[in-house]
Protein backbone atom coordinates (compact mmCIF):
# COMPACT_ATOMS: atom_id res chain seq x y z
CA UNK A 1 0.00 0.00 0.00
CA UNK A 2 0.80 3.73 -0.52
CA UNK A 3 1.09 6.12 2.04
CA UNK A 4 1.55 9.77 0.99
CA UNK A 5 2.53 12.87 3.53
CA UNK A 6 1.64 16.12 2.34
CA UNK A 7 2.82 19.12 4.40
CA UNK A 8 0.46 22.19 3.57
CA UNK A 9 1.22 25.02 1.27
CA UNK A 10 3.01 28.05 2.16
CA UNK A 11 -0.16 30.33 4.64
CA UNK A 12 -0.03 33.72 4.89
CA UNK A 13 2.01 33.35 8.36
CA UNK A 14 4.56 31.32 6.98
CA UNK A 15 5.20 33.88 4.43
CA UNK A 16 5.23 36.93 7.58
CA UNK A 17 7.40 34.32 9.36
CA UNK A 18 4.64 34.42 12.18
CA UNK A 19 4.49 31.18 14.60
CA UNK A 20 1.41 29.97 13.47
CA UNK A 21 0.51 26.85 15.30
CA UNK A 22 -3.41 26.10 15.61
CA UNK A 23 -3.89 29.62 13.95
CA UNK A 24 -6.45 28.74 11.70
CA UNK A 25 -4.44 31.06 8.60
CA UNK A 26 -5.44 30.56 5.11
CA UNK A 27 -2.85 29.30 2.39
CA UNK A 28 -1.11 32.26 0.48
CA UNK A 29 -1.55 32.09 -3.25
CA UNK A 30 1.89 30.66 -3.38
CA UNK A 31 0.47 27.80 -1.17
CA UNK A 32 -2.17 27.02 -3.30
CA UNK A 33 -0.10 26.44 -6.40
CA UNK A 34 1.90 24.15 -4.28
CA UNK A 35 -1.12 22.07 -3.38
CA UNK A 36 -1.96 22.23 -6.42
CA UNK A 37 1.48 21.46 -7.97
CA UNK A 38 1.66 18.28 -5.51
CA UNK A 39 -1.64 16.86 -6.83
CA UNK A 40 -0.63 17.19 -10.15
CA UNK A 41 2.62 15.36 -9.34
CA UNK A 42 0.64 12.19 -7.90
CA UNK A 43 -1.59 12.08 -10.54
CA UNK A 44 1.26 11.81 -12.94
CA UNK A 45 2.42 8.89 -10.92
CA UNK A 46 -0.80 7.35 -11.70
CA UNK A 47 -1.23 7.22 -7.88
CA UNK A 48 -5.26 6.42 -6.55
CA UNK A 49 -5.78 6.98 -3.35
CA UNK A 50 -8.88 5.23 -1.08
CA UNK A 51 -9.31 7.60 2.21
CA UNK A 52 -7.64 10.63 3.47
CA UNK A 53 -6.74 12.12 6.63
CA UNK A 54 -6.01 15.90 7.56
CA UNK A 55 -6.31 18.08 10.64
CA UNK A 56 -8.71 20.70 11.71
CA UNK A 57 -6.58 23.85 10.29
CA UNK A 58 -7.81 25.17 6.89
CA UNK A 59 -4.14 25.00 5.20
CA UNK A 60 -4.21 21.54 5.60
CA UNK A 61 -7.94 21.29 4.49
CA UNK A 62 -7.64 23.21 1.35
CA UNK A 63 -4.11 21.91 0.54
CA UNK A 64 -6.25 18.30 0.44
CA UNK A 65 -8.98 19.24 -1.40
CA UNK A 66 -6.49 20.91 -4.10
CA UNK A 67 -4.70 17.62 -4.36
CA UNK A 68 -8.20 15.48 -4.40
CA UNK A 69 -9.38 18.01 -7.36
CA UNK A 70 -6.24 17.35 -9.30
CA UNK A 71 -6.63 13.58 -8.91
CA UNK A 72 -10.51 13.60 -9.87
CA UNK A 73 -10.73 11.91 -6.17
CA UNK A 74 -13.04 14.32 -4.08
CA UNK A 75 -15.29 11.66 -3.86
CA UNK A 76 -13.09 9.75 -1.25
CA UNK A 77 -13.34 9.70 2.44
CA UNK A 78 -11.83 12.63 4.33
CA UNK A 79 -11.68 12.29 8.04
CA UNK A 80 -10.37 15.37 9.86
CA UNK A 81 -8.76 15.39 13.51
CA UNK A 82 -7.16 17.46 15.86
CA UNK A 83 -4.47 15.06 16.56
CA UNK A 84 -3.08 15.90 13.10
CA UNK A 85 -3.03 19.80 14.00
CA UNK A 86 0.35 21.51 13.83
CA UNK A 87 1.84 21.36 16.92
CA UNK A 88 0.83 23.86 19.64
CA UNK A 89 3.36 27.63 19.86
CA UNK A 90 1.39 28.32 23.45
CA UNK A 91 2.15 32.15 24.19
CA UNK A 92 4.41 32.30 20.59
CA UNK A 93 1.92 31.84 18.13
CA UNK A 94 1.10 35.40 16.31
CA UNK A 95 4.32 36.42 17.19
CA UNK A 96 7.04 36.67 14.53
CA UNK A 97 10.91 35.61 14.83
CA UNK A 98 12.32 39.47 15.28
CA UNK A 99 9.17 39.83 18.03
CA UNK A 100 10.11 36.38 19.91
CA UNK A 101 14.02 37.20 19.94
CA UNK A 102 13.07 40.61 21.63
CA UNK A 103 10.47 39.25 24.17
CA UNK A 104 12.64 36.11 25.49
CA UNK A 105 16.14 36.60 24.28
CA UNK A 106 18.39 34.83 21.36
CA UNK A 107 19.16 32.09 23.71
CA UNK A 108 15.81 31.29 24.71
CA UNK A 109 14.50 31.35 21.44
CA UNK A 110 17.55 28.77 20.31
CA UNK A 111 16.65 26.60 23.00
CA UNK A 112 13.26 25.64 21.78
CA UNK A 113 14.22 25.95 18.30
CA UNK A 114 16.81 22.86 19.28
CA UNK A 115 15.01 21.08 21.99
CA UNK A 116 12.62 18.07 21.45
CA UNK A 117 11.29 18.81 24.42
CA UNK A 118 11.36 22.12 25.87
CA UNK A 119 7.78 23.47 25.77
CA UNK A 120 6.84 27.33 24.47
CA UNK A 121 5.24 29.31 27.17
CA UNK A 122 1.59 28.02 27.65
CA UNK A 123 -0.92 30.53 27.12
CA UNK A 124 -4.09 30.74 30.10
CA UNK A 125 -7.58 30.06 29.39
CA UNK A 126 -7.98 33.54 28.39
CA UNK A 127 -6.03 33.40 25.98
CA UNK A 128 -7.32 33.96 22.05
CA UNK A 129 -5.01 30.50 20.98
CA UNK A 130 -7.03 28.36 24.31
CA UNK A 131 -8.12 25.66 21.71
CA UNK A 132 -11.45 24.96 24.05
CA UNK A 133 -12.91 28.87 23.56
CA UNK A 134 -12.96 27.43 19.78
CA UNK A 135 -16.22 25.19 19.12
CA UNK A 136 -14.12 22.92 17.21
CA UNK A 137 -12.16 21.50 20.40
CA UNK A 138 -14.63 22.03 22.62
CA UNK A 139 -15.02 18.47 23.35
CA UNK A 140 -11.32 17.97 23.91
CA UNK A 141 -10.84 17.26 27.55
CA UNK A 142 -8.47 19.73 29.86
CA UNK A 143 -5.35 16.98 28.93
CA UNK A 144 -5.75 16.80 25.59
CA UNK A 145 -6.41 20.56 24.82
CA UNK A 146 -2.96 22.18 25.00
CA UNK A 147 -1.50 24.98 26.33
CA UNK A 148 1.94 24.78 24.33
CA UNK A 149 3.71 21.81 22.88
CA UNK A 150 7.31 20.77 22.56
CA UNK A 151 7.72 18.26 19.54
CA UNK A 152 7.79 15.30 22.24
CA UNK A 153 4.36 16.59 23.40
CA UNK A 154 2.96 16.86 19.39
CA UNK A 155 4.25 13.04 18.49
CA UNK A 156 2.37 12.27 22.18
CA UNK A 157 -0.71 13.43 20.72
CA UNK A 158 -0.52 12.58 17.02
CA UNK A 159 0.63 8.76 17.02
CA UNK A 160 -2.64 7.66 18.78
CA UNK A 161 -4.39 8.92 15.58
CA UNK A 162 -1.92 6.91 14.01
CA UNK A 163 -2.73 3.89 15.75
CA UNK A 164 -6.20 3.85 16.27
CA UNK A 165 -7.27 5.38 12.52
CA UNK A 166 -4.29 5.19 9.81
CA UNK A 167 -2.36 2.70 10.14
CA UNK A 168 -6.08 0.74 10.03
CA UNK A 169 -6.90 1.60 6.93
CA UNK A 170 -3.44 0.70 5.64
CA UNK A 171 -3.64 -2.58 7.02
CA UNK A 172 -7.37 -2.56 4.73
CA UNK A 173 -4.89 -2.58 1.75
CA UNK A 174 -6.32 0.99 1.84
CA UNK A 175 -4.20 3.96 -0.52
CA UNK A 176 -3.96 6.71 2.29
CA UNK A 177 -2.96 10.55 1.77
CA UNK A 178 -2.45 12.57 4.97
CA UNK A 179 -2.18 16.27 4.63
CA UNK A 180 -0.95 17.57 7.63
CA UNK A 181 1.42 20.04 9.22
CA UNK A 182 5.53 20.20 9.84
CA UNK A 183 5.20 18.99 13.08
CA UNK A 184 2.89 16.61 12.95
CA UNK A 185 3.98 14.97 9.76
CA UNK A 186 7.78 14.78 12.02
CA UNK A 187 5.51 12.88 14.10
CA UNK A 188 4.42 10.11 11.79
CA UNK A 189 7.94 9.95 10.21
CA UNK A 190 9.85 10.00 13.40
CA UNK A 191 7.91 6.85 13.72
CA UNK A 192 7.96 5.42 10.60
CA UNK A 193 11.57 5.68 9.96
CA UNK A 194 13.00 5.31 13.41
CA UNK A 195 14.69 8.82 13.62
CA UNK A 196 16.33 9.94 17.47
CA UNK A 197 14.98 12.99 19.18
CA UNK A 198 18.30 14.57 17.58
CA UNK A 199 17.67 14.18 14.04
CA UNK A 200 14.28 14.75 13.68
CA UNK A 201 14.29 18.21 14.73
CA UNK A 202 17.02 18.93 11.56
CA UNK A 203 14.29 16.91 9.22
CA UNK A 204 12.59 20.13 7.28
CA UNK A 205 9.81 19.58 5.16
CA UNK A 206 9.02 21.11 1.93
CA UNK A 207 5.70 22.21 1.39
CA UNK A 208 3.44 21.11 -1.09
CA UNK A 209 5.91 18.15 -1.87
CA UNK A 210 4.13 14.83 -1.65
CA UNK A 211 6.28 12.00 0.28
CA UNK A 212 5.83 8.31 -0.77
CA UNK A 213 6.15 5.64 1.24
CA UNK A 214 5.36 2.07 0.60
CA UNK A 215 4.13 0.16 3.62
CA UNK A 216 3.47 -3.74 3.93
CA UNK A 217 0.30 -5.78 5.53
CA UNK A 218 2.74 -5.85 8.84
CA UNK A 219 3.20 -2.11 8.68
CA UNK A 220 6.72 -2.26 8.17
CA UNK A 221 8.28 0.72 5.47
CA UNK A 222 9.18 -1.14 2.36
CA UNK A 223 9.86 2.11 0.62
CA UNK A 224 10.52 5.59 1.45
CA UNK A 225 11.47 9.04 0.19
CA UNK A 226 14.71 10.11 -0.89
CA UNK A 227 14.25 13.57 0.01
CA UNK A 228 11.91 15.72 2.43
CA UNK B 1 -32.10 22.04 14.52
CA UNK B 2 -31.65 23.62 11.52
CA UNK B 3 -31.40 21.49 8.44
CA UNK B 4 -30.15 23.00 5.13
CA UNK B 5 -30.35 21.56 1.53
CA UNK B 6 -28.81 23.41 -1.06
CA UNK B 7 -28.47 22.58 -4.64
CA UNK B 8 -25.08 22.70 -6.45
CA UNK B 9 -24.41 25.42 -8.54
CA UNK B 10 -24.68 25.67 -12.23
CA UNK B 11 -22.89 23.22 -14.13
CA UNK B 12 -21.29 22.74 -17.50
CA UNK B 13 -23.61 20.51 -18.62
CA UNK B 14 -26.66 22.80 -17.08
CA UNK B 15 -25.28 25.01 -19.30
CA UNK B 16 -25.39 22.90 -22.18
CA UNK B 17 -28.48 21.45 -21.52
CA UNK B 18 -27.47 18.23 -20.87
CA UNK B 19 -28.70 15.25 -19.27
CA UNK B 20 -26.18 15.06 -16.39
CA UNK B 21 -27.21 12.32 -13.97
CA UNK B 22 -24.24 10.21 -12.35
CA UNK B 23 -22.12 12.13 -15.17
CA UNK B 24 -19.11 13.35 -13.01
CA UNK B 25 -19.44 16.99 -14.85
CA UNK B 26 -17.47 20.05 -13.01
CA UNK B 27 -19.10 23.55 -11.60
CA UNK B 28 -19.28 26.55 -14.76
CA UNK B 29 -17.61 29.54 -13.23
CA UNK B 30 -21.32 31.43 -12.82
CA UNK B 31 -21.75 28.10 -10.52
CA UNK B 32 -18.73 28.67 -8.42
CA UNK B 33 -20.03 32.24 -7.96
CA UNK B 34 -23.50 30.70 -7.05
CA UNK B 35 -22.22 27.88 -4.29
CA UNK B 36 -19.84 31.06 -2.41
CA UNK B 37 -23.07 33.43 -2.56
CA UNK B 38 -25.23 30.47 -1.00
CA UNK B 39 -22.13 30.24 1.41
CA UNK B 40 -22.65 34.20 2.40
CA UNK B 41 -26.39 33.86 2.35
CA UNK B 42 -26.16 31.55 5.57
CA UNK B 43 -23.04 33.43 6.98
CA UNK B 44 -25.44 36.46 6.82
CA UNK B 45 -27.74 34.18 8.77
CA UNK B 46 -25.13 33.78 11.66
CA UNK B 47 -25.60 29.55 10.44
CA UNK B 48 -23.36 27.59 12.48
CA UNK B 49 -23.49 23.70 11.34
CA UNK B 50 -22.30 20.39 13.19
CA UNK B 51 -22.13 18.22 10.27
CA UNK B 52 -22.09 17.88 6.20
CA UNK B 53 -23.39 15.66 3.61
CA UNK B 54 -22.78 15.55 0.13
CA UNK B 55 -22.79 13.07 -2.70
CA UNK B 56 -20.07 11.48 -5.02
CA UNK B 57 -20.21 13.92 -7.39
CA UNK B 58 -17.47 16.92 -7.65
CA UNK B 59 -20.56 19.84 -8.63
CA UNK B 60 -22.28 18.48 -5.17
CA UNK B 61 -18.64 18.23 -2.86
CA UNK B 62 -17.32 21.60 -4.49
CA UNK B 63 -20.59 23.24 -3.70
CA UNK B 64 -19.98 22.37 -0.40
CA UNK B 65 -16.60 22.92 0.01
CA UNK B 66 -17.01 26.60 -1.31
CA UNK B 67 -20.07 27.06 1.36
CA UNK B 68 -18.19 25.54 4.28
CA UNK B 69 -14.79 27.91 3.48
CA UNK B 70 -17.49 31.05 3.66
CA UNK B 71 -18.97 30.26 6.88
CA UNK B 72 -15.11 29.13 8.09
CA UNK B 73 -16.36 26.18 8.91
CA UNK B 74 -14.38 23.59 6.71
CA UNK B 75 -13.25 21.54 9.73
CA UNK B 76 -16.84 20.15 10.24
CA UNK B 77 -17.01 16.57 9.54
CA UNK B 78 -18.43 15.97 5.78
CA UNK B 79 -20.10 12.47 4.89
CA UNK B 80 -20.44 11.47 1.25
CA UNK B 81 -22.93 8.90 -0.14
CA UNK B 82 -23.80 7.87 -4.06
CA UNK B 83 -27.22 7.72 -2.43
CA UNK B 84 -27.93 11.46 -2.33
CA UNK B 85 -26.48 11.66 -6.38
CA UNK B 86 -28.21 12.96 -8.54
CA UNK B 87 -31.44 10.52 -10.14
CA UNK B 88 -29.41 8.71 -12.99
CA UNK B 89 -30.50 9.34 -16.54
CA UNK B 90 -29.56 5.80 -17.50
CA UNK B 91 -29.11 5.83 -21.60
CA UNK B 92 -30.28 9.58 -21.73
CA UNK B 93 -26.89 10.62 -20.00
CA UNK B 94 -24.95 12.69 -22.24
CA UNK B 95 -27.80 13.68 -24.39
CA UNK B 96 -29.16 17.52 -24.84
CA UNK B 97 -32.87 18.23 -25.14
CA UNK B 98 -32.95 18.73 -29.19
CA UNK B 99 -30.96 15.19 -28.93
CA UNK B 100 -33.05 13.47 -26.84
CA UNK B 101 -36.49 14.57 -28.77
CA UNK B 102 -34.84 13.49 -32.15
CA UNK B 103 -34.10 10.34 -30.96
CA UNK B 104 -36.92 9.28 -29.16
CA UNK B 105 -39.53 11.72 -30.76
CA UNK B 106 -41.28 14.58 -28.52
CA UNK B 107 -44.44 12.35 -27.18
CA UNK B 108 -41.64 10.58 -25.48
CA UNK B 109 -39.57 13.21 -23.67
CA UNK B 110 -43.05 14.31 -22.47
CA UNK B 111 -43.54 11.65 -20.53
CA UNK B 112 -40.28 10.87 -19.48
CA UNK B 113 -40.46 14.68 -18.45
CA UNK B 114 -43.98 14.81 -16.31
CA UNK B 115 -43.76 10.97 -15.00
CA UNK B 116 -43.14 10.40 -11.52
CA UNK B 117 -42.36 6.61 -12.22
CA UNK B 118 -41.52 5.87 -15.58
CA UNK B 119 -37.37 5.54 -16.13
CA UNK B 120 -35.55 6.28 -18.59
CA UNK B 121 -33.89 3.80 -21.84
CA UNK B 122 -31.82 1.70 -19.43
CA UNK B 123 -27.74 1.25 -20.33
CA UNK B 124 -25.96 -2.22 -20.00
CA UNK B 125 -22.88 -3.63 -18.57
CA UNK B 126 -20.75 -1.92 -21.30
CA UNK B 127 -22.22 1.67 -21.66
CA UNK B 128 -19.45 4.01 -19.96
CA UNK B 129 -22.25 5.20 -17.39
CA UNK B 130 -22.33 1.76 -15.86
CA UNK B 131 -21.94 2.77 -12.33
CA UNK B 132 -19.72 -0.40 -11.54
CA UNK B 133 -17.39 0.10 -14.06
CA UNK B 134 -16.37 3.83 -11.88
CA UNK B 135 -13.85 2.39 -8.63
CA UNK B 136 -16.14 4.79 -6.31
CA UNK B 137 -19.17 2.74 -7.20
CA UNK B 138 -17.53 -1.08 -7.42
CA UNK B 139 -19.01 -1.65 -4.30
CA UNK B 140 -22.49 -1.07 -4.93
CA UNK B 141 -24.62 -4.54 -5.26
CA UNK B 142 -25.73 -5.25 -8.81
CA UNK B 143 -29.50 -4.24 -7.21
CA UNK B 144 -28.57 -1.34 -6.13
CA UNK B 145 -26.60 0.19 -9.28
CA UNK B 146 -29.03 1.96 -11.02
CA UNK B 147 -29.28 1.49 -15.19
CA UNK B 148 -31.63 4.12 -15.19
CA UNK B 149 -34.26 5.72 -13.02
CA UNK B 150 -37.41 7.20 -12.28
CA UNK B 151 -37.86 9.88 -10.03
CA UNK B 152 -39.33 7.44 -7.55
CA UNK B 153 -36.88 5.26 -8.34
CA UNK B 154 -34.45 8.04 -6.28
CA UNK B 155 -36.37 8.79 -3.83
CA UNK B 156 -36.54 4.49 -3.12
CA UNK B 157 -32.92 4.74 -2.62
CA UNK B 158 -32.00 8.39 -1.08
CA UNK B 159 -34.64 7.81 1.80
CA UNK B 160 -32.76 4.88 3.62
CA UNK B 161 -29.59 7.63 3.91
CA UNK B 162 -32.21 9.86 5.48
CA UNK B 163 -33.18 7.14 7.77
CA UNK B 164 -29.95 5.85 8.44
CA UNK B 165 -27.22 8.88 8.83
CA UNK B 166 -29.07 12.53 8.45
CA UNK B 167 -31.67 12.26 10.45
CA UNK B 168 -29.80 10.47 13.08
CA UNK B 169 -27.32 13.82 13.75
CA UNK B 170 -30.38 15.77 13.92
CA UNK B 171 -32.01 13.96 16.42
CA UNK B 172 -28.01 14.49 18.34
CA UNK B 173 -29.47 18.02 18.28
CA UNK B 174 -26.88 18.89 15.41
CA UNK B 175 -27.17 21.63 12.61
CA UNK B 176 -26.84 19.39 9.25
CA UNK B 177 -26.22 20.70 5.47
CA UNK B 178 -26.85 18.80 3.12
CA UNK B 179 -25.20 19.68 -0.57
CA UNK B 180 -26.87 17.88 -3.10
CA UNK B 181 -29.06 17.20 -6.65
CA UNK B 182 -32.19 18.07 -8.25
CA UNK B 183 -34.18 15.15 -7.81
CA UNK B 184 -31.83 13.59 -4.50
CA UNK B 185 -32.77 16.41 -3.15
CA UNK B 186 -36.48 16.49 -4.37
CA UNK B 187 -36.97 13.27 -2.18
CA UNK B 188 -36.26 14.78 1.31
CA UNK B 189 -38.23 17.64 0.73
CA UNK B 190 -41.35 15.48 -0.53
CA UNK B 191 -40.73 13.34 2.57
CA UNK B 192 -40.46 16.32 5.00
CA UNK B 193 -43.39 18.32 3.28
CA UNK B 194 -45.37 15.69 2.66
CA UNK B 195 -45.82 16.77 -1.31
CA UNK B 196 -48.07 14.61 -3.90
CA UNK B 197 -46.10 12.68 -6.87
CA UNK B 198 -47.41 15.22 -8.75
CA UNK B 199 -46.37 18.25 -7.26
CA UNK B 200 -42.90 17.35 -6.56
CA UNK B 201 -42.37 17.09 -10.17
CA UNK B 202 -43.48 20.99 -10.36
CA UNK B 203 -40.89 21.48 -7.96
CA UNK B 204 -37.60 22.96 -9.40
CA UNK B 205 -34.92 24.13 -6.85
CA UNK B 206 -32.64 27.57 -7.73
CA UNK B 207 -28.69 26.27 -7.91
CA UNK B 208 -27.22 27.23 -4.88
CA UNK B 209 -29.69 28.80 -3.09
CA UNK B 210 -29.83 27.78 0.73
CA UNK B 211 -33.29 26.24 1.79
CA UNK B 212 -33.43 26.53 5.38
CA UNK B 213 -35.65 23.80 7.31
CA UNK B 214 -36.23 23.91 10.91
CA UNK B 215 -36.65 20.49 12.56
CA UNK B 216 -37.32 19.31 16.23
CA UNK B 217 -35.90 16.40 18.29
CA UNK B 218 -39.16 13.96 17.08
CA UNK B 219 -37.96 15.17 13.50
CA UNK B 220 -41.08 17.08 12.58
CA UNK B 221 -40.36 20.08 10.03
CA UNK B 222 -41.57 23.18 12.45
CA UNK B 223 -40.68 26.05 9.20
CA UNK B 224 -40.04 25.35 6.01
CA UNK B 225 -38.75 28.08 3.08
CA UNK B 226 -41.29 30.06 1.65
CA UNK B 227 -39.86 29.76 -2.08
CA UNK B 228 -37.53 27.14 -3.39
Amino acid sequence: MKLVLIRHGESQWNLENKFTGWKDVDLSPKGVEEAKAGGKALKEQGLVFDVAYTSYLKRAIKTLNYVLEELDELYIPVYKSWRLNERHYGALQGLNKAETAKKYGDDQVLIWRRSFDVAPPAIDKLSEYYPKSDRRYADLTDEEAPLGESLKDTIARVLPYWHSDISKSLQEGKNVIVAAHGNSLRALIKYLLNISDEDILKLNLTTGKPLIFEIDKDLNVVSSPDSF
